[in-house]
């Protein structure tokens, strides 16, 4: 056991720190950060800073223009990447294309590579991830899953209605998740890719949400008879569920370390604040009330990153990680919405204005105590996993 | 000791609940709700709305036109109003209007009550409060006052630079603490009335703000040699502390009653949400990982009530009420706090969007536990209190 | 509303605080405090103190030798009984004497209440409730009750062994709960009233609880063939359910009530001690850290009084009070713990030695969290209560 | 970075824990558990388990019979030998006697070591550690150190008085902590060793304490002209204050170790309660309200585990890791704390109550946020160290 980084790995964190310092924090005041997220030319703009340092889609093998980097070294270079709220998508690296990129990296046959994953990960388009669904259909329980895919000659149609579907405005293509009604495969889920722009595709809306990091937001999507080759099924059909777990625990991983990033920069703002802003005779670092405030900062953004490390080794040891991931994203979720509250305590009335970035942080941070999956869900998760090893004790 | 309310007030309760359900609720999406608050024009229909029931100005005397409500009974109306974000704003109790007036009511001149405090408490116009200052001026401590005063002749002139002053932009009048500099009262503050509209008032900017509920956003206000005839001195010259306390405690505390309104409605769509959606093979109410935080909301909603009841009570005895209104706002701010994060928590995916009212109840509230002093300050005055009293023990 | 105390009251708050400072709280360092509280001498002694001094059994009617005060006039005598571990016994109100006297007054017969209740209120015997089961008996669930009564001729047979019996060990006499086997009644429950001296009745051991406060410890009691006649049903047979509902929702404010006064001696005795005590240049108190510790402990106890007033005046208005006294159980237990918590921590080395009264406090008040009910079972039933109230929001 | 344990060390780590299983629960009902520990017979019949099963004084060097663990070895071994009370007498790493070792072993004399060190490792006889001092003396702040040393020939004159030395009753030897009272050395502190059972030494009383598991309790020590040859001066004098951080930061983190094995050992029992024990309908795990606890502990215990991992691979870097022990220490003894409350609710009842062995680790627990500085102390310093390295943010 050891927390030694390698040279390379440090050099890494390093020029990653420089270019969201140097490349991409200049931005966060361009006008073309919406309300849902940068704009298609804001991103490409980012995306071509990171090509020119290197650093773009880093999760991903080198033939694909990433730098092959295992969980663990993520960990490093994700949370650096999440000090700006534009750095993940800068580096083609925010959700959801990292982790669709990562899933189709696993199943994906060459040609939907070819056809897909290739300009995917080269920033050149974006996708999306069509699984939740409104009610009745399946929140934080798959199993309520109600789109369907229906056999059709060679073909599937696909009937439902997905939303927190992010990126879904400006997404080239999308991965649907869907139950088969009727065959032999009725009841099972499968993925399906499909293009977005394209009859039996509707993007209803897109939600106004308090998180304004994604670019595209977060759409609500209609499919009506959207037809789907049977070819263009993600793997195997009826692994829609497996698949979903494979692509989940290291995707809730990598929120967790971009999140970091984000805690981490809503301290120093707030940090820097508290060691110069003076109240009542001396600097608000100074008064124990803040001082304190900053010192459980600190300790709750170190064990944050010893969660995310210890996950990133276990799922580096070909673990599924299912445990190890619920784990890691509750420690981190809470303790990262721990950090940014504070800060914005501390930071006062301009903790709550866009004078900093920490009230924008803050904003994005509340989702992720609820995306992939509510503390609630893990918490249970986590309880079964224990009751079921549990033995008497003495 | 009873917690009894007259029929009196029962019925006035209803009546304002009924207003808000009818009258404002079904403007929350108008369109005419801004980042920086209602427009002018809806806020003119609101008020309109509130006078047709009655429900204007409450606080005011009744030869004001309001209903001459005392501390305890100002604890049932407005938590009625602030149900909907808007409410406060329709019945022209919100900040700092209210506080103004109920400062001008207590010191200002028949003049000056003619002049500004009649078409202020008729919902006419609006005011807004210039007292915190940008770094490295007033914030927390009021001592570091940077604003100054100088006479000149029967007038003053004022120069420096105000922030977080609600509702600037539109406001026909402001209320100006500033430090006199040289002559007798050299060093102690003053409160001075004058009109927005004239020379030596620059609006700068309004700030970006996570809270939306405040016309007029809050700006940012610059002096330079605004020119104030002495007759313009709101009370006496050099006691703009104590003045600042008059307002203050009772400002303080409608701010508790107000936003305990707005954290009981997102109580109460998140509770509706629980006992409808399912998951996992039962409603979300019935698990209880949600039960339990329903159960918390409820009881943070008590204590809330019954800390302000106390506190008005107390206000209500003719006290000045420092300690007990730093006592209720901490407690309040905290609590309310706790019961909006749940409810967001509760409605999952859809409490961080605009789909529901709670994700804006969520911002404006986050601004609680800062504006009116954070919890911090209150915490170390009333800390300093208990020590006051420390007598030695067995 | 109003929160003003009568004269008479005020009176009789501050005679007992006289009381306690001076006739009871000299004995807390008496030898005869044991582990399983004080013992049956040190209790008379303390007893005739009280009598003296004409407070003995203030919850009982005139006749009985009480002051026959209601719901609210006990919350604020008894805290301050509750201001020494030792007051409610010295005042013949503590539990569960005081819950079982209240329960004889209202369902008792005339010769129920000669025969045991007059000794009882005059402070002469003790007694016990034996309702509590070892697994797979009932705990927090009633309904997993397993002591029988079988019908014999005029008598009852009753089977079965209890635990957490307090004060079993020197009590004269027991209300037991069993259900009947057999019978028209089968399957409902009953209360007995039987003398614990005589045949069929087993004090198996005294439990090593981590309380010190209630004379007799906490009993296993056995019940072997235990006969009793059928004129010794404690009111109607059949209604033991509903019988514990009208003890319990009083008996669990007024441990409220007590433990309110409990942790306010922590938090003077700490307070005293921060006001004094010198580290690193200033007092202790001095420290914002300790001073937020102080003020939290000030509003936490402010909240549970009113929280107690409040329900208080609920059961005065003829109200049964579940839903009221878990309620004010919850906020009560947790907000007196963490008090004691904090007490203990400004304390330091101290906190946790007998150097202070505030180590036994704490040992005291951890089982408040969950004698008569723990949170977790009060917070489902509150939020079973507002699931059933559930309207749909706006 | 990795979390792999070497096979010797899981070797080690099985072992350590079959010998707790085996060796030493077995003891913990045993009547020589006395309120001030264990005593002196059982303590040796324990520690000549350990001995035959090679487990002795682990964290010495193999010369002095120990198996010469770093600090990360001894983050596994020392967290089993806490799964018990008892284990951490029984192996002779218990404090103040493992500190006293490691820090004898890095200053003190060769002379010293033999009279001292080496029969203190076999664990033949107990040391003390006298350092804390009454109000006003030296508590958390050590600059208020009071005990005197005055120079005297060739020896020096020891007089003061000491509170909270662990282990003092029936300890061969204390270190002692002074200061110079004239001389060059004027002001500043030295450490002393000396025999306990010579004139100048008394015993005045042991302390009451909450926890039960140090062996001789915490004593109050006076010293009256205690005479000190200059030779037993441990290491250089006037380098007290830096000893003290020698024998602190590690010394500190071994209590986190063998604390996070006691709250594992609750956590255990409470999880084996909650899979067997029913209510309402199910077991009490599968209520969700428990359920989350469980999953609260399992988070708790692993952040706990992982920071004192990382900090013990700091210390084993060479660092002093005064910061890093504080991180450690504050995360740890809060967690863990956490931790047995926890237990003890789901416990119920018998959570306070001896009936299980997590009433015993409740109350030793309490004292860990205290002992070796408490919360806040490592909080302000945790800040201060922040505040230092506060550079500017964006």
């Amino acid at each position: 056991m050891n927390f030694d980084l390698t040279p390379e790995l440090l050099d890494l964190q390093q020029r990653t720190r420089d270019f969201i310092a140097r490349d991409v924090i200049p931005f966060e005041r361009d006008p073309r950060c919406t309300p849902h997220g940068p704009t298609e030319d804001l991103r490409a703009e980012l995306i071509a800073r990171a090509k020119a340092a290197g650093l773009l889609s880093s999760h991903m093998p080198l033939e694909l223009g990433g730098l092959g980097l295992n969980h663990r070294a993520k960990a490093i270079v994700f949370e650096e990447s999440g000090y700006s709220p534009l750095g993940p998508v800068a580096m083609n690296i925010a959700a959801p294309d990292e982790g669709n990129m990562h899933l189709m990296e696993v199943v994906a046959t060459p040609e939907h590579k070819a056809r897909w994953l290739v300009p995917l990960a080269a920033g050149k388009i974006r996708s999306c991830f069509c699984m939740t669904e409104p009610d009745p259909g399946a929140g934080s329980d798959p199993n309520m899953l109600m789109t369907t895919a229906t056999r059709d000659g060679d073909s599937y149609l696909i009937n439902g209605r997905k939303w927190f579907t992010t990126g879904a405005e400006g997404a080239a293509f999308a991965i649907i998740m869907a139950r088969h009604e009727g065959g032999e495969l009725d009841g099972q889920a499968t993925m399906f890719l499909a293009d977005m722009n394209q009859p039996g595709v509707t993007l209803e809306r897109t939600m106004d949400a308090l998180d304004t990091c994604f670019p595209g937001g977060h759409g609500v999507v209609r499919f009506d008879n959207l037809r789907v080759p049977a070819t263009d099924v993600l793997g195997e059909p009826g692994q829609g569920f497996r698949y979903a777990q494979v692509r989940l625990s290291p995707a809730r991983l990598t929120h967790c370390m971009r999140w970091l990033g984000e805690a981490r920069r809503a301290h120093d703002v707030a940090t820097a604040y508290a060691a110069k802003r003076k109240a009542f005779g001396k600097t608000l670092g100074e008064h124990e009330g803040v001082g304190f405030m900053l010192a459980d900062n600190e300790m709750d953004l170190h064990v944050t990153r010893l969660a995310i490390w210890h996950c990133a080794w276990t799922l580096d040891q070909d673990k599924l990680g299912r445990h190890a991931s619920s784990v890691a994203k509750v420690i981190s979720s809470e303790a990262c919405w721990r950090v940014v509250d504070r800060s914005v305590q501390i930071l006062g009335g301009q903790g709550v204005t866009n004078d900093t970035v920490v009230a924008r942080i803050f904003a994005d941070m509340r989702a992720f105590r609820i995306y992939d999956g509510p503390s609630e869900v893990h918490r249970w998760s986590i309880a079964n996993n224990i009751l079921r090893r549990a033995k008497p004790a003495h």
